[in-house]
């Protein structure tokens, strides 16, 4: 599995960087775009975070995910943790459950970098 | 190196799917955003893929691409068959030299399904 769990500073990532369009990225910026695009890279993480941030208040608890994604429990905690580290979703513990809502900003300072227009 | 050579349907992508946080993806489309995600999830790449994307008519020689880059011509050549085998980059070869050319459509197709509003 991916090993991708340094954490990103996502108020930086949001006043960072002109669209790729419009400037040669520097080594850094390209090295931090290219760590939250690999971490958003995986088809359960994609299918994870569009459940997380579809649903009422962009929050889910782990216990709704695990069923729609099909795969084991630990599977999916590792890629929530994926995410998480990665800057696109928090992690609140309540009771038993851990619960994860998305940080909509750091999608949007991914999409402001590859945008075209 | 990471092998990513299959040839993707970016028209197919243009008109595919709502954004992740209006409806959970199915498993198809995370599976092809995943793909064009991962092609782009590599920091020369995305310096690569900016600088043709911010040249005059967002194309450039290959002959343009390494010295920027500072990685060897058959590393560069990779990269660029990589971004160029998802959609992102058109080729054709002019005399000794191939020129690279963006597909806006398919950076718009990647950022059409990461928006958040």
């Amino acid at each position: 599995m991916v090993q991708l769990l340094e954490v990103i500073d996502v108020s930086a990532g949001a006043t960072c960087c002109a669209p790729l369009v419009k400037e040669p990225l520097s080594q850094q910026d390209a090295g931090r775009l290219a760590v939250r695009l690999k971490a958003l890279a995986d088809p359960a993480r994609l299918r994870l975070l569009s459940i997380v941030a579809s649903s009422s208040d962009q929050e889910a608890c782990v216990c709704d995910l695990i069923k729609p994604i099909g795969l084991s429990q630990p599977t999916v905690s590792h890629h929530l943790k994926v995410l998480t580290a990665a800057g696109f979703l928090t992690r609140s513990q309540r009771g038993t459950w851990a619960y994860y809502r998305l940080i909509p900003e750091a999608l949007s300072s991914v999409t402001r970098m590859l945008e075209t227009a």
